[in-house]
């Protein structure tokens, strides 16, 4: 009923002018929340927290997609399928806004939740998402089948250079063995990893002086969204390595600085990241792992869980409670503590750290581990900064680009559930014609391609935000909640398209859904993400 | 801000009220459909049929919930459960009715869509999906653990009683095995089997006279929630013998009765339903498969595929193509094809059968496998009913059956996921309190209560219609669509509760995501429920 094409000025011109009314609407849902935590705590009116994190987070989301297609009308380079993009995810997201967020399936909010309604100003746009607009667009995306990102990515060209050579090696050396990592589960080849550190990707945004490259998390991003559309796991090596390397920037010694830094950037030095126990996931900072000083020597001893690739690297950065008598962050340290590299066959060489595999439904290649620290001895200069009881606060802004590397990594999944997709629905063919002529089968690919557009551009103003020294908490959450939802959305219809065949083994959609499942749980699951939003929206509307 | 609880009297005024308003909305949603199909195919206008199936689903399965409370009521056990289950369901679901029905994760439908907008009489009961009502039936649910189904089904004393046996022995013989046949991938025991033949489970629905018990199908519907909640390998060992029994009983000649009915009643003879093919699965009617006259005999020739329990099994139910120069339904025909009996080690003792195994994500137990029939010979007997070119109508009636029973395995997996996930929750302890205390964590836990109850209720209703032997694709259908979104719905929030375990292959939830996936893809995928649904609101107003 709602079939009649915008004009591509006037969609412009119309959603320019809703940027005003969605940044008053987000003030509106942070004031309305403030009205409820004057009475009660945020914890106590959660859902209506976590609801006011989404809203906040879609307006944002909109707000950046608007902003995109301005910067590239100004470059010449907002076309066709840009403004489709840009028509059906306003139309959809502010529609969702209005009649129902999915915070998760069978969790919605909507604006009548906090006694709002959408502005009349934004009305008019949520007709956008139409079966003729996903039509086209799904017919571009045929047309146009192989680039690297449906839509341009509005980066200059220095990405797009980044971003093809990564393809190609995804493509080249990732994609065709991807699935059977995945289904043997195997370590990803060292071969791999080597030649990784030779293009770079361990030290994309360590400084120069410390042996890197000294790019900004954009490229990091860039970098991930195209190594995981290869497969997760090969675009999460370099994520235990982005948090070493800001722990370290962020708060180490210089003379921590200098001896990891260069290793950490050159792949020489692999880390692995020891912060979960096995009864202290979300709430970090109850964790019980201690580390007590002994002479100059700190003597860590708890158990530790859900490793990444906790045995084939060479250093742990392990959060532990130095401060006796405290059950809360204020205690905790962090630890730059070596350990011997381990093989697949055995993980863990060192007499003083014990460990087994945790088998996965996803997110293989580098293997999941419980690690116990038995007494595990590092030197007295392994205390990150050289100061106890800033391991929280270190490790709280060390999140921030991890929160962003993995919403780049949920932007690649989805890419690679779209593109797996999009080629089955061309082959296959069902009541005389193939799969992506079928209205519901286009509108699946069509909103992933809306919606990893959308994803996206939040992560990079995400990124932008991280390189301008802002504490960023905020957008790299909003990122990292929306983009983990878009990939489990993409990997989910991704199966559907695939019929009978996308619940076979055989097909790799069928690893993408469960490599896709694990984005909403780890760094800060989606309801942590959702928490951490409300708090800082709440903290900065304050101040 | 709608924390107003209503009074159990009230809510059930306004919710009878609210009969006739959802009733005509589904007629006005038809009517704007039939509009729409007046100028193009309903193929052509797919997104929106599909929605007005959506739309028309929710408006029956509210109608079936609010039929339950008055039925309740009048039996004096309307109480607080019920009374929460009632107004959070009304609220959410209208609520999602006017803004936005997911139909998948990514396609939304709204009355909007169809110019229509939510009648003022309903508007009332949006509210009822509070934070205050979510919370006090959680409360009830943690309090009351261990019952067999949170709110009363509406189901009498035999029912009752029926249920306990088979929630016994899933608690006795079948919970404590699941994961681990599944994880090893292993066939459910024969033992198994047998303890369930002398239950009576596969001839529950067979008359008397054939040796079954002569019950309905809301008998096969209990007995399949409560296998399915044990594992649903073992909900749907019942599946393949309904579906033989109902193609003999609806289409078979008397010595065809005579001969089969006894024995699948008895679970003497296990059946395997042989239809889709690898490159036909939604599109039955196109199959390739031949059936050639030889003599007296057929002669069965062609590649099937995706065929579950097709080794350890007796009997092929084969649609086959016999009458040439057809492309269609019409020149297809069904034939009760006898094989041997194969194991694990050898599946496929025949020598004009070959097979392999198909390697899947989930719904294990009984293996699919890919089937030839390599010129497999039957007698002039196995053709059904004698007649050719009835094969696809016969399927068709006897799929209602299997969709319904579809429907109730679907609940009993979500079941799965909700009493899984609330232990967890109570076991669960984060920031100093268990996860059940979270208003996010008991959204989730009474979301599933409410809508196993909804897609229970419609289910029931759709049993009903077809004991009444009234042609029921719509309901069936209705019950299979919504039925299959709420497990996987409660799987996926299931994994969510458990955190980073819930990915872990050792938790049983982990399991339970993958078997839910497969409700939306097989015995009929959602886009062609919803195909089925629209076409019979369009056919059934017609007449
Ligand atoms: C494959 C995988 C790899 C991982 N890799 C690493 C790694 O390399 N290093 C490492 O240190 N950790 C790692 N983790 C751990 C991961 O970070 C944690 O699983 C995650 O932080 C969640 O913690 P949890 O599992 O203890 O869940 P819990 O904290 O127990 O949470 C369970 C559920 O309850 C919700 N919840 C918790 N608290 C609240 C609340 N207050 N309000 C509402 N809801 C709440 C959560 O959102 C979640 O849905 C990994 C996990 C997995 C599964
Ligand atoms: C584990 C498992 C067990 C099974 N067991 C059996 C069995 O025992 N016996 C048996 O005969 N079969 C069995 N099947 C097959 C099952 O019934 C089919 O997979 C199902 O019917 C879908 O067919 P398909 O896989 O060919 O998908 P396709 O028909 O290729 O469909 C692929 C996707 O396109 C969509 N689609 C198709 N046509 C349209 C259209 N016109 N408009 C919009 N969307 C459309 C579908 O909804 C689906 O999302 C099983 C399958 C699985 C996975
Ligand atoms: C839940 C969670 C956000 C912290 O909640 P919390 O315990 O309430 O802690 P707070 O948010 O109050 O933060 C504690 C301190 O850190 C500071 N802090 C938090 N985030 C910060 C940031 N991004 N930048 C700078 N400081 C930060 C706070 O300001 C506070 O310091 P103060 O007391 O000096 O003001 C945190 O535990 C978390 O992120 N959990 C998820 C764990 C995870 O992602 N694991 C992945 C492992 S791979
Ligand atoms: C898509 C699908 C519904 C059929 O679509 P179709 O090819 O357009 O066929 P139609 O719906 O037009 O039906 C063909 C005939 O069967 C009849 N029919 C269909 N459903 C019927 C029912 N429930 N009861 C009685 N007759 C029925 C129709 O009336 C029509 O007969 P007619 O020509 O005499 O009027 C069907 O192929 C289907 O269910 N596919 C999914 C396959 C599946 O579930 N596989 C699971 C394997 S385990």
């Amino acid at each position: 009923m709602k079939d009649t094409p915008m004009s591509n000025d006037r969609i412009l011109q119309q959603a320019q002018a809703a940027i005003a009314p969605l940044q008053a609407l987000r003030g509106d849902a942070v004031d309305a929340l403030a009205t409820l935590t004057a009475q009660r705590s945020v914890d106590a009116v959660q859902y209506d927290a976590h609801g006011v994190a989404w809203i906040a987070t879609y307006c944002e989301a909109l707000v950046q997609l608007i902003d995109w297609a301005t910067r590239l009308n100004a470059d010449g380079a907002f076309g066709e399928m840009e403004e489709l993009i840009l028509t059906i995810g306003l139309g959809e997201y502010i529609s969702q806004l209005s009649g129902g967020i999915p915070m998760s399936q069978g969790e919605m909010f909507r604006l009548a939740d906090l006694g709002l309604s959408l502005p009349d100003a934004m009305t008019p746009l949520m007709s956008g998402n139409t079966d003729a607009a996903r039509q086209r667009l799904a017919a571009l995306m045929v047309e146009r089948q192989g680039v690297a990102t449906f839509g341009a990515t509005g980066l200059d060209e220095e990405f797009t250079m980044i971003r093809d050579q990564f393809r190609r090696f995804a493509d080249d050396k990732v994609l065709p063995h991807a699935h059977e990592w995945h289904l043997k589960d195997e370590l990803i080849p060292m071969s791999i990893i080597e030649e990784m550190s030779e293009l770079g990707v361990f030290g994309l945004t360590i400084p120069e002086e410390h042996g890197g490259f000294g790019l900004g998390k954009t490229a990091i991003c860039v970098v991930s969204e195209e190594l995981s559309r290869g497969y997760i796991g090969v675009g999460s090596l370099g994520t235990r390595s982005e948090i070493a390397a800001e722990l370290i920037l962020g708060g180490g010694t210089d003379a921590q600085k200098a001896e990891w830094l260069p290793k950490l950037a050159s792949g020489e030095t692999l880390p692995t990241a020891v912060f979960t126990e096995p009864n202290t996931g979300s709430d970090l900072g109850a964790l019980k792992t201690r580390g007590v000083q002994d002479g100059d020597d700190w003597v860590l001893r708890g158990n530790k869980t859900w490793i990444t690739h906790g045995g084939r690297t060479d250093l742990m950065t392990v959060l532990a409670r130095t401060v006796p008598d405290t059950d809360d962050y204020s205690g905790l340290s962090m630890f730059l503590a070596p350990k011997t590299r381990g093989t697949d066959a055995e993980p863990f060489p060192d007499a003083t750290i014990h460990g087994g595999e945790i088998e996965v439904l996803g997110y293989r290649g580098m293997k999941e581990y419980t690690l116990a620290l038995d007494d595990h001895r590092v030197s007295g200069d392994a205390l990150l900064g050289g100061k106890q009881g800033q391991g929280f606060r270190q490790l709280m802004r060390t999140f921030e680009s991890a929160r962003i590397q993995t919403a780049a990594r949920a932007i690649g999944v989805a890419q690679c559930a779209m593109e797996l997709s999009l080629q089955y629905a061309l082959d296959r063919t069902a009541f005389g014609a193939p799969l992506v002529e079928k209205p519901r089968v286009y509108a699946k690919l069509a909103m992933m391609a809306v919606e990893i557009m959308i994803a996206r551009q939040l992560t990079y103003f995400s990124a932008r935000e991280k390189d301008a020294e802002r504490r960023c908490d905020l957008e790299a959450g909003m990122a990292k909640l929306l983009g983990a939802r878009v990939a489990w959305a993409a990997a989910d219809n991704g199966v559907q398209i695939h019929g009978g065949n996308g619940f076979a083994m055989e097909y790799p959609i069928s690893r993408v859904l469960c490599d896709a499942r694990i984005l909403n749980i780890f760094e800060g699951a989606a309801e942590i993400q959702a928490h951490v939003i409300a708090r800082r929206l709440l903290d900065t509307r304050q101040a």
